[in-house]
Order: structure tokens, then C-alpha cells, then sequence
């Protein structure tokens, strides 16, 4: 069965990402498991909880260890999960040290650690994919520093800008995500050691040392308590995923744009067939970019569903996480992927950008015109006659400039203002802040 | 990859439904895109679109076509989607059939009719099962009429109702959602026919004869128009879903309430094991009921926002559809099989039910008493008093109408009060009308 | 204070929509507050509940009865409602009748009946605009049967259509909705009335009939059974109101696209100056429209997060239906009104539709290429050579068919090609069926 | 109008909070405008953009000028926002200097950046309201450390803990809020400032220096570049309302959980009213917690569809957060006002919990007893035993350490076990560290 196209062969090339899926496979949560289970017998045993010995009998057991799939999932439907049928499984094969498997642990300490031990690689990946990004995009910014377009604005041409400033606005937003990444990170990559219901009474007064312990064992780190109730790590996770797919979806919602018939500036490189027509080719990747950001943000409603649990520990909030999380963290892969991809094919057309601004009879050098005209009369009157002029210019395909000069006596330098390239103000200055602030520590 | 726990070994016995999943598997859906071809080639061939001949050639290459699925996942990445893939393949196979095959149509039309097939499948399924749950809760209805339990409000013992009562409130919705499935049914079970830009330009005037042979052909509706860009037959379908899994969660959400230690008073059979505690028996799947029912609630979202779409077709919308409506169509397909198995193994404690009134002092039978005792003196007074005599009953646990029996001097006749199935108003005829109009036609 | 731009003075002539707030003013709940115990009392004098004469003394009594805001709002923040503060101070004001109103009946009971009248009312006027903008649009569709435009799929110029047809694309899913309105009505504009717990216990054997007669009594059906926790009527509206402005968001998307500097076809009659430009105008109503769409499509998985209440009445979930029910449906008529606005002021530019056509070069007409070029050879072959000529026209910006002339030497009528309005398949008949459709009860 | 409960005289006292609200009052919106072009002049004259003396000239025009509020509303109705008629009327008022109103500005910069000004506002008074909330459930869990009560998992008793444990899981998310508050601040709390299209081209090189000298006028901080695309910080501020009504919510649910008929073991001190019942107290404010948290969930996905905005300024996706980002925050103040109120007035019954340990036979009581058995056998046998005597015990009523102490002969120390303050494991560390991690800087 394949149902989400995550996992689909026919849909997966397209939306999902091999890196992260396979971090979701049923052989990497089990094989999670039980390098949770091998950890905490060693860290149990470090603390005096389990008796010498025990720690190494447990992993011989698991080298050969490889339970039977179908009992796993037979053991979800009677249990809610799979870690009472995994325990009694991997306990036959323990012989004397059955006793000191999952000592003092309970379903959802296997479980949520599992989780965050996955989840510390694919942050790691996701990382070096956003550095990658942001290395590829403040390479386009620079490259087109001087590459003149329309700026648009309510969808409507407004000033001129750079594709260099437009290539920088896409990548700020990246540099900020990998802050926010190593702020989440202590508070996410933690482990779960609490125990039936968050004291670990089982394990007396050992229950610290051997959650620390644990944490050290697996690379992750020890949370002041354990967080079975406390959801919010994984929340703000979710939230980082969100903002980190939204971020790249706005960066393909603006190729789909430029990529318009009637625009034809940036291609995104290669593009997409059609199945009845010869001549086309689509912007697949940006428009899975943008399927993707807004699949994420409604996704993350439900994991701040989650985060209402109920007592010390909650099987219906825990279970809508499992429903959600994954596929939100593959979906970001991906997103990264299609974006990386993106980013290193991306192909500005400089001619019809100018084409473009020409096209439009001028009009995006209102501003400016309005702007010289106020130095001979007011602001208020500078403003109307461009106006008109424009409605003017847009009317009958003249340019707008040319209108002014004919129709005002003003001395402004109209030939000066012809050039949109001098009208850049800061955009220079703001695509070097932009890259020096995302590569900022 | 696994990817989604409802196509997951470990978890999809507890949270997917094998026949609903079968739907939307990799195979289901390359069969049911090869059944709109051929059908397809068979209403053109009827509207004289296509040679004759043709459409029995079609189906003979199809007889041993086994698309080479690394080729279809490869064309998705390249196209957005598997069709152009599949189409470039198949032809190859048809000899001088090839120019014939998907002839004057689109990607789209071949997926969303191919949906539209498979769901039309789900929703037969769906609706025997909702009937199935509608019958079961109407017997428990009917055996608990005279089942007196307390009645809660915002989380309080409130006044007393019945089991029987309860069960109808779970039943009543499915009713009307039976009533809402035969209604969509025509605007959602449609074939989907527009070729490139939804004027079947490619096929002349012979268009509307073609969808309505290939409606014909194909057990489905033909709609007015094509619907590339018109989405709300499918948010319709996913409101739906989500509204069938949101009652049946308050029917799961009841009974984990009701399943609590401390109230104990109806159980979903057979429950869930802890990995840590020998002694607890979990609502597993009355908790499942809860988590898929939120889910369905949040991926709603995405299905209403990929109504917003742009222009003839839409790439990006289309996509954000893929990632949601299939997991909302099998979420809803283990609602329904985890709702009927409750259903049908819900047990109930009378006794527990009784002593739990018993253990509330009596508190909810303070509306009848302020009733009794408001025939001899004014409402408010009577409000008054038997207010006090409610907070005194839950200080000392003495009960509330021995208090007021004590306290007040007004001729009430207690003792026929003390019997709380007197007080039970319309319970009875909500029931039978309950019953009535979930199977009325 | 305003909080909501909904009712902001500054922001509400935007985004909100008078005769709509107006239903959920203050003022507004509490006339229909008072509407329902004013019934009610009527309802159980005949029913034989209450004293004759009750019903008529309490009347009298509301006809001075100004509640003092401040105290049912202390109410609100005492009792989770302000229906137990409103019936206390009605109750001061009815003389010996005090006893008799708000017999047996409870808060919610009063709140989601005064909301089912108003919705009432909401959804006659939106039946209404509805239907005008069906109408508004059947004439533009009409009149724009032979205006030509290009079909756009995936954001590129794919084949011919004509404007008409995308009126009717945009007027079809209004009939639906019309339809799907009449459908929901009787399930949503029903009387609550079930007392404390939904047994109607304090009316004793009166419940049914004080319950029909309050019915009739309001103008609204009378529910099989209570519904405090059964809210899949409400959420059916709120997907009901979801889709409406989610169509109509589909509308306003493609005015937007449309509007676009480069691509100009059509407008939405006036539109918003810019603070900085004097030469924009930006489709701001169709924007709205989008945001709108967007809005509910979010707040819609609130309401079906309600749906899952707990046992006989919830606190909680009722609440989230206050925090978003009314503003869905405000929202919803302001998209109305906007769609309204914008559906009477479109104006088609026919003369930049056709320019758009040619300056792709002829691109839009490739896919007919191929099926003329197809009649003298393989398909495929067809494709292959349009396609190649079809990226020589997108370079060089020479005409595809000239090329095709040029470059071919099958027999095609290239020039009868030449022309877009011939190849526009079954756009005229889609129109007519739309049209139809729409227009049937 | 009111529409929004959270402007409602007759809800706003349950669900609004006055000081948060207060923000978003039109006044308050129109001040910060205002205070923004103030801002705006006297860095632009610093910086040489404007005459000298146009600020003081511009400051006092302001200071009597009272802006026609329904010139403003037909302003956004017209032009998407009031901006452009604020501006209009301010120059009028402005004589000479109406010229350097507003210079190089756009209107999205002014709403931006007077949400920032207000943002910051709020975000002080939520961060000292959480310090608060933290403060006072520190005090309730060192209080409580010894108050021994049912863990509950999955909606079953499982092992003890203590009520100090239960509120040091409530603190200890909050703690986390505020460090990541502080990380966040520097990203949202900035000036907007870019002019027509994010290059600030009407300023030419002024730019930056009039944008950090904005940002130091009104105590903000200067972005690396403007944000009108980029919206990460709006959607992590409302990803982190969310968060906070959420962990709220997760303490509500609680403590309705915990006030229930059956459990009774903790109130949130006064409690409301029914309109029916006069013996009935309800847990509103938890109540009201939880559906706050619900909303802001399904909010905050509204928030991360806006990020995905387009090209330079994106008039759908910017209003869009008009609708959602106010409410969020309001709505987030009163959580913390109801989360402050409620943790104050908590009461804990300590003879309620223990009494309802005991009448669950001692099956809390069964990890215990297992481990202890298993000092004389199998776990797996162990298990077994102490499993078969819960299921006794429950059915008879009889306790299970009474059970166990017949049944099995192992020397068991039963008596010892009886005392659940033995069993409570790591409990006191885990306050310890929740209360100290929650103060750390």
C-alpha cells in the first residue's frame, strides 16, 4: 500500500525526498528503537539500575534480532504502538537479561526518543541543503546586481528593481531559518525518559543519571523533565519545517510569475511536458514548491492540536502527531531538494526584462518622473499630472516620459530618468546586508 | 519507503484500512488511468472522433501492458504527473492505434477521472459501513433505553439521561451524513473531460458526445462543464469526510471519557496493553477515533485552499489536492472500521452507572428538586436553596436531597424524586425519533 | 475597541460587509435571545408548561426590558455565557410571571437557536447574491462567447478560449452552491431545545411538544433531537460558507492574474491608488477576494475541530464555534458584496487578449498544429516537429506556423489555422450547459 | 458592529482582554500610523532627504489633527488600506511642508512597521504575564511536592505522582517560551521601511540611513533588508501566540479533566454558573483556555499561507494577515490574563486524590508491585501476576496488593509498597530542574 505520494514510485520522484523519506521507513523506526533500547540498558547499567553484564547480553540479542513485521502491527492495533509487542519480542531473545530489557521505560520514552534521534539527521541534512541554497542564491544576487526589472507590487508593475535584489529577498528568509535552527535545536533533539507517568518511579533514585546517561549514550540532549505532555519542542519544529517550506514556496510562487507566457523572465531551467500539448513547458518545480508551503501550513495546525494533551500522557494527541510530523518533514525535504535544484538552474532573461519594463510604456518610472516634477511644483500637483499621464501612456501605448516632456515646461532631465538602472536607491546596499546578515554566526 | 503510518507495516493495522488504501495504492491508480484510456477510445470511436477499430486495439496492447513504474515516477519529476509517461509508453504498444490513445485529452482529465473512479468505490464502501454503525448504535439505543446514567456538562454530572440516549446523539449524524453522501454523489462522481484548456478544442464538435459516452462507459456522472479549475465538488467530498470522521472522534472522545478510572462506566471491549503498566487497559481505539478525526479537521484546510485555483488548470493546487484527499479518503475508511468495531463491542456498566450518580450526593437530581420545591415558593428562592443544599451534599457527601428534606418545610414527596429514571423528560421519544430519521430516505 | 477589521472603521468598508455584522452585533444577539424566551414562554403556555397568561405578561415585560450590557458581560465571565445574567435581569422584570421564563430550557439552548435565527436571515441574503452574480455572470458569459482569449494552464499560454467560457467557469460552482444551500437548510435552521442534558427532563411528557410549537413558533425546523453535541449542521454551513468564497476566490485569483501589467485583458472596474505611485491601480477587490477564500479556508478546520464536543454539552468547543463561526460568516458576505461589485464592473479588453495571442508568437496554437500535421503522419511525429518548431518561434519570436509552413511540406490549410475561433471546440455548448445547469432548481 | 467576540461588550469579558485589545483599536492603529510619519520626517531631515525644519512642521500639524474616520474606511475600500487617504488628510494639514509627508514611503511600510510599534507593546506585557504565570506555579509546585495524586495516562490511573509534578509541567514549557520570545524579538520587532517596490528608491542613497534612523526614532530594529515579501517573522511570532495559548490550553484541559463530577481533585477556584442547574459549577476559565489554544492553532495556518506571498508586495496575502495576526494576539493576551487568573485561584484536594487512588483497588499501585514480585521471578511472570489481580481487583472491588499478598507466596514487602509516596521515583528532582530551567537566563 502506498497511499501518500510521500511514498508513492509513481508520485515520489516528484514530492518526496529519498534522504528524509528513508528516515520514516518502518526499518528505521524499528532499528530506532532499538538502538534506544540497546542505550538505555547501557545507561541503566552504568547507573546501577540493571545488573552488570546486562547491557551487552541485550545487544548480542539484537544483532540477529529482527522481529516479525506483522506482530509489530498487530501489537499497534491492540496497543496503540508497537513498542509492547517489539519489548516482548526482543525479550525471548534476551534469555537471562529478558528482566532488564525497557527496564523503568514505557511505550512512548521508546517512541518520541526514536523520533528525535531521526529527527537530529534530517536537521543536520536540512541545514547543509538551506547553507547550500543560500550559497547558490547570493551567487545570483551578485551576479545580478545589475540586472534591471520591473519591481511588482498588487501584481501591477511599480518601480524598477534588481533580479539581484529579488534573488537576496529569497535568501534572507533562509539565513534567519538557520538561526532559528540552532536556537530549536537543544530543545527538540532531546530524549524521552520519563517512565509510566513522567517519575520514572521505577527506576528510584537512579531516574536522573540514567536519563542523562542515555542522552550521552545517544548524542542527544537531557531535558530538564520529561516532555510526554509537553509537546511544545515539537511544535516549534513543526513551525521551523513550515517556515522553512513557506520561505521556498514564495521563492517559487515568484518563478511561476516570471515564468508566465507574458513575462517569460526567469526559467527555472528544465521544465515540465504536457500530455496534449507540444510547445509547452511548465514551471513543475516552483509549482510543487508552492503545493508544498501550503500543504505544510495547514499540516501545522494540527501539530499545535497537539500540543493540547491531556494528564501525564495523551494516546489521541500523540497519535495525530504521528499523523502529521513525518510527512511534514519529508515534505521539507523535498521542498529543499526542488528548491536546491531550483536555485543552482534558475536562468534570468535580461532582454525581456527590459522588454518588459518597455512594454508597459514607461510606467514604472513614474515614481521617479513624479518625484523630479515635485522639485518644480508641489507633490500633490507632480502626482496628478503623472497620473494622467500614465492613464495616458497605458491608453495609447506612448511612452510615458515622452508624454511629460511634450506636455510640462518643468526642466527636469527627462533623458537621465530614461535609464531605470539609476533609480535603484538602496538595492545595492540591501543585497550585501542580506547576504552578510544570512551568513552572519 | 513508508513514509505515511497509513501505508506502514508497524502502524497501519491500527491507523489505515486495507480497502480503502488498496484505492489509492501505485497499481490502483496506473489500473484505473489504463481504464479511462481505454474507455476513452471507446466513446471516441462511438462519436466517429476515432477509426473504428481503434478502441479494440487499445484494449488488446493493454492486456499485457506492464508500465515500467521507474518511468512513470521519472516522468512526474520531469511533468508534474505520470500521464504524459504512461501515454508515451502505452502508445508504443498500440502499433497504428498510437496516434489514437488519449486522443484530444489532458493529464488532468485522465487523473481526476481516474479519482473520481476510485472514489466512487470508497464511498459505496463508506456508506455500507456508515448504515452498518447506524443499525449497531440503533440496537444499543434501543437495549439501553432504560439505561439511567448521568448526563455531563462542561466536564459536570449534570441531570440524568440515558445510554440509550447517548447512543442515539452518536447515530443521528451518520443519519444525516447518508442523507449529505447521496446528495454530493452527482456533483463529486463525475468524469473529468476538457482536453488542454477545457474546450475539448482538439475534438471539434464532437466533444460533449465523447464525455458522455466516456461518462457512460465509466459508471460515472458527466458534469456540465469540465472542472479543472472548478474544485468544490472535491472540498465538498473532503468536508464531508472530515465530517464523518469528526463524529464518529465524538463518539470516541465519549467514550475515553467515560472509560476513565475514575468514572468506569463504558468500555470499547477489548482494549490496549502499556509496555510499562500490567494493569492498564487503554481506549485505543476509541483515542484513534479522536486523533484521525482532528487530522481529517486540519488537512480540510488544505483541500478548501487548492479551491483557489488559477486560471484554466493549475499546477500547484492540483498538487496540494494529492498530498491531502487520498490520506483524508483512508483516514475516514479506518474511522469507519475502528467506529463499527466500537460499535459493536461497547459495553456498558449499569451498575457503575448508578453508583456514580449515587457518589455525586445526589447533585443531579437538583434540577428536578429545585423543580419540586418551586411549586411552593418562587423559582429563585427555590434555586436558592437548593444551591446551598448542593454545595453542603458535596462538602459532606451527605446527599442533597436528604438535606433538603431536612431543611426545608414544603410538602414535596421526596422519596418518588430519589428515583432518577422519572426524570427522564423526552429521552424515549428523542430516540425513536433519532432512529426514525437516520433511516428515513 | 475593534480588534476584528470586520468591524473596524478604518479597515471594515474593505473587508466587511454591513448587512451581515449587523446579524452579530451585540445588539443583535440579544434581540434574539429575548426573541427565543419571548417563544418559548408562548411555545409552553401551549404546551400547557407554564400558566396561561405567562407568555403574554413576559412579553410585556421585554417591551421596556433594556439589559444592562456591563452586567451580561460580567456574566459571561462568571457563567462562560451571558445567558444565565440576561434571564436573571428578564426575570426581575416579569412580575409573578419570573418563574415561568426559560422554563426547562438551557443556556446553549438560547444562544444556538438565536444564532440559527440569524443565519436565517444571513443565508436569505446570500441566496440572494448568489443568484445575482449567477446572473451577472450568464450575461457576461454570453456576451463574451466569441471573445477570444488564451487558455492558461500551469501559467502558460496553452490553447484557445474565450472569455465567455471562463465566465461560465467561474458562475457554475455558484449554481451548485444554490443548490447545496437548499439541501442544508432544513439540517441547519433548526430550534435547539433540549434542557439541561438534551432530555427536556424539566418539561416532563411536554418536551416534543413545546419543542415543535417553539418551531413554528421561530420559523425554523424542528431537529429530530437536540444537537448541543451533535454540531455537524454547523459545520456543514461552515464548509457551505467556506466554498462559497472559495469560488469566489477562484474568481478573484484570475482577475488578478488578468490584471497583471503584462498581461492587462481584463479589469475590475475602479481600482486602489497606491500611497507611493501615481500611476498604479491595483485590483483590490479581487485581491480581497483571495484573501478572503484563504481566511475561511483556515478558520473552517476550527469548526470542524468543534464538531468533536464531549459528552452531553462542551464548554470548550462551543466556545471555538463563537471564536469563528461569525466571522466566516461575515466574511463570506463581504465576498459576496465584492464578488458582486466586481462580477457588474468586468471589462474585457478584447483587442490585448488576441495581441497577448500573437505576440506568443503563435504558440497557443501548436497543439492544433499538431493534430493537422498529424492527419499526414505519425502523432508523434506530429509532436516532435511541432515542438521544435514551437522553441524556434519562443527564440526567434517568428510565427509557429510560418515556420511549420516553411519547414513542412504536408498539405495542411495553414492559413484556415490562422485563426483561434476556430478551434474552440465545445466552449459555446460548455456555456450553455453551465448556464443551464446553473439556472435548474 | 462588534462581530468578533473579542470586541464584544457581551463576550469580550470572558474571551477578549482589554489591554491587548486595546492595540488594535483604530485609534490605536491610526496613532501608530501617525507616529510613524512623524518618525519617518525627523529621520529623513537627519538624514537629508527633507528640508530642514519639515519634521517640526510635519509633528505639529499632528498634533491637532483629528483624521475623518469614514474618509479613511472609504480610503481602504478604494485602495486596499487607509493609508493613502491618511496620508491625503495629513498633507493638507501640513502647509509648506505637505511635501515631506510621507517621502519615499509606501503604505505597506506605514501598517508594517505600526504593527511592530504595537507588537512590541504586547510582547512585554505577555512576557511579564508568562514570568508571572511561571512565578506562581513554581509556588504551587514546591507547595505541592508531597501531594501525592493518580498519574493518569491515556485517560487510566497508571503509577503516582505528585500535583508538584503535574504544575512543574505546566511551567516548564512557559520558561522555554520566554527564551524563545527573547530570540525572536530582534527578528519582528523591526522598522518596515522600502518604499515602492523594497529598494527605497526614492530616497537614492538615503536610504539606509533614513531606514536605521527610523528604526532608532521608534525603538525598533533595522532589518537587514525591507520584508514586504518576507513574512517569516510575522508567521514565527504567530507560530509562538500559538505556542503559548497552546501550553495554556494543555494546563486547562487539565484542570477540566481534574474538575470533572468523578475526580473533583482540583478547581480553578470560583466557577461559573448554569443557566439551568442551580447545584452546578463549571470549570469556564479552563474551559475558555482550551478553546482560545484550539483557535490559535487553526489561525497560525492562516498566518503560514501568508508567507507564501508574491513578487514584491502581494495585496491577498498582506490582508490576509489583517484577518488572522490581531485576533491571534488578542486572543493570546487572554490566555495569559485566564492562564494568570487560574493558576492564582487553583485548589488542590489532597484527601480527593487520595481517596481516589484508593477506589481504584490499588491498581496505581500495580508497576510497584510487579517490580517488587520480580525480584522473585520472571518480569514476564511477574507481569502476568500482578495483570490477572488488577483485572480481579477492578471486578470485585477488592484492593490488588490485598490480592497479591494471598495469592503469591514471594516475600514481598506489601506493606511498604502500600505508601504510593515511596513510588514517586525522580519526581522532586524533575520539579527542581523544571523550576530552575524555567529561571535560567
Amino acid at each position: 500500500m502506498t497511499v501518500s505520494p510521500l511514498s508513492s514510485a509513481l508520485f515520489g520522484p516528484l514530492l518526496s525526498d529519498e534522504e528524509t523519506a528513508a528516515l520514516f521507513s518502518d526499518e528505521a523506526v524499528t532499528a530506532a528503537m532499538l538502538d534506544f533500547e540497546a542505550a538505555l540498558a547501557v545507561a541503566e547499567e552504568r547507573a546501577g539500575a540493571i545488573p552488570s553484564g546486562s547491557a551487552a547480553r541485550i545487544a548480542a540479542a539484537m544483532e540477529s534480532f529482527r522481529p516479525n513485521v506483522e506482530a509489530l502491527g498487530a501489537g499497534s492495533a491492540r496497543s496503540g504502538h508497537p513498542v509492547a509487542a517489539l519489548v516482548g519480542l526482543l525479550r525471548k531473545e534476551c534469555g537471562p537479561a529478558a528482566d532488564h530489557v525497557h527496564r523503568g521505560a514505557t511505550a512512548q520514552d521508546v517512541l518520541d526518543t526514536a523520533l528525535a534521534m531521526r529527527l537530529s539527521t534530517a536537521l543536520d541534512v536540512f541545514d547543509e541543503r538551506i547553507a547550500a541554497i543560500v550559497g547558490t542564491l547570493a551567487g545570483v544576487a551578485r551576479r545580478h546586481r545589475g540586472t534591471v526589472m520591473a519591481g511588482r507590487t498588487r501584481s501591477q508593475q511599480a518601480v524598477p528593481t534588481t533580479f539581484g535584489l529579488k534573488a537576496a529577498g529569497w535568501l534572507a528568509p533562509l539565513g534567519r531559518h538557520r538561526r532559528r535552527l540552532a536556537e530549536l535545536r537543544p530543545r527538540v533533539l532531546t530524549v524521552q525518559l520519563g517512565g509510566a507517568a513522567g517519575t520514572l518511579g521505577a527506576l528510584g533514585s537512579r531516574g536522573i543519571a540514567v536519563m542523562e546517561g542515555l542522552a550521552r549514550e545517544l548524542g542527544l540532549a537531557a531535558p530538564p523533565t520529561p516532555w510526554h505532555g509537553q509537546r511544545d519542542g515539537l511544535a516549534e519544529l513543526a513551525s521551523w519545517l513550515s517556515l522553512v517550506s513557506g520561505s521556498l514556496a514564495k521563492m517559487g510562487r515568484d518563478l511561476v510569475l516570471l515564468a508566465q507566457s507574458e513575462v517569460g523572465e526567469v526559467s527555472e531551467g528544465s521544465r515540465g511536458d504536457s500530455s496534449a500539448m507540444p510547445h509547452k513547458s511548465n514551471p513543475v518545480r516552483s509549482e510543487t514548491l508552492v503545493a508544498i508551503g501550503r500543504a505544510n501550513s495547514g499540516l501545522l495546525a494540527s501539530m499545535h492540536q497537539a500540543v493540547i494533551q491531556e494528564q501525564e500522557r495523551d494516546g489521541s494527541a500523540w497519535t495525530l502527531e504521528w499523523l502529521t510530523l513525518p510527512q511534514m518533514t519529508v515534505l521539507t525535504g523535498a521542498s529543499l531538494r526542488l528548491g536546491l535544484e531550483v536555485a543552482r538552474s534558475i536562468e534570468a532573461d535580461k532582454q525581456r526584462m527590459m522588454r518588459n519594463i518597455e512594454s508597459s510604456a514607461g510606467t514604472v518610472l513614474a515614481e521617479a518622473a513624479a518625484i523630479a516634477l515635485g522639485e518644480h511644483c508641489s507633490w500633490e500637483e507632480a502626482r496628478r499630472i503623472v497620473g494622467k499621464a500614465a492613464r495616458a501612456a497605458r491608453a495609447s501605448g506612448e511612452g510615458l516620459l515622452d508624454i511629460l516632456e511634450r506636455e510640462t515646461r518643468a526642466p527636469v532631465d527627462w533623458a537621465s530618468l530614461r535609464d531605470p538602472s539609476t533609480l535603484l536607491g538602496s538595492a545595492d546596499a540591501f543585497i550585501d546586508r542580506a547576504i552578510e546578515s544570512a551568513n552572519a554566526p
